[in-house]
């Protein structure tokens, strides 16, 4: 990220990537398959815990409630790191065609585990996919603002999820 | 698109398109970045329309009624030459990871205009993002089924995207 912010996402290489870091190109190579991953990493993880939370929620849970726990999953990972390095792959991400792709692939990605979740536990189609793109919105939306504000508070990042997530939803009410 | 088919779209040249098509390869990219904006063609259009069907509908349409006239004036220049189309875009789509990213940023892109467009008619930013990715999701779905019900019915595009987005609102009523 430093180096990606010093000089420019596509000027920089794999092997200065790697030399910062202190590994050989290999390694580097051993758990990404190119740079542009890195600023997606942690997207299995992310997946996982937004599947296992919307899984364990209470078999009588409404679909919000069950997203609510895949977001609550999910926000309890990132920590203080995560959110400085926010701004930073913010910053990258604007920047370059190639990262706005990957970032868009991820947001899809997330949204379809969400959905498939919701459906495994028998939520209707229609149902699930808005749920899941709920959750989506109030996870990018609440990251959004958890990272602008670092600095000024100490708090988690899910409380800010949560608050996007009821805002969303009390928004669904006024659509029509 | 029959290129695509016949030798999956990675093995597919420029050239080859550019000689099929009866042009020159500097002609092809006159129109085309690269072979992956085919299949993308006609995103700026759609991108348009679905924001001027936004801007034009009264002053006093709800987040949701904008949204419909969005997708009617979208759905309206979608003829049965994009629907025949549409099934072998998706094997393509399907089949490269390059082309799942780019459609994937065309979904965010879209999405994005329609959150404007609304914001633009002073809705809220969380109604207006939602109201938005409805909007996605109801254009994506009605598209899927018109293709798939492709030589079934004389339909146009308008009928099945908008029969989508009551589905995904009736939908929203259950989530909570």
């Amino acid at each position: 990220m430093d180096l990606f912010f010093e000089h420019g996402y596509d000027a920089t290489t794999v092997a200065q990537i790697a030399e910062r870091a202190g590994v050989t190109k290999s390694t580097f190579f051993r758990h990404f398959s190119d740079k542009r991953e890195l600023l997606v990493a942690g997207q299995e993880t992310l997946s996982r815990l937004l599947a296992e939370g919307i899984s364990a929620a209470p078999p009588d849970a409404t679909p919000l409630a069950a997203v609510t726990e895949g977001l609550r999953c999910a926000s309890r990972e990132m920590g203080p790191v995560s959110r400085k390095l926010g701004s930073r792959i913010k910053v990258a991400v604007a920047a370059s065609a190639e990262l706005q792709e990957r970032d868009a692939l991820k947001s899809v990605g997330l949204a379809a585990v969400m959905a498939g979740a919701l459906a495994n536990r028998g939520v209707p189609t229609p149902a699930a996919r808005l749920a899941a793109e709920l959750g989506l919105l109030a996870f990018k939306q609440g990251y959004a603002l958890w990272v602008e504000a670092d600095g000024t508070d100490d708090a988690g990042l899910e409380p800010y999820v949560l608050a996007a997530l009821d805002e969303l939803y009390a928004a669904a009410r006024t659509l029509g």
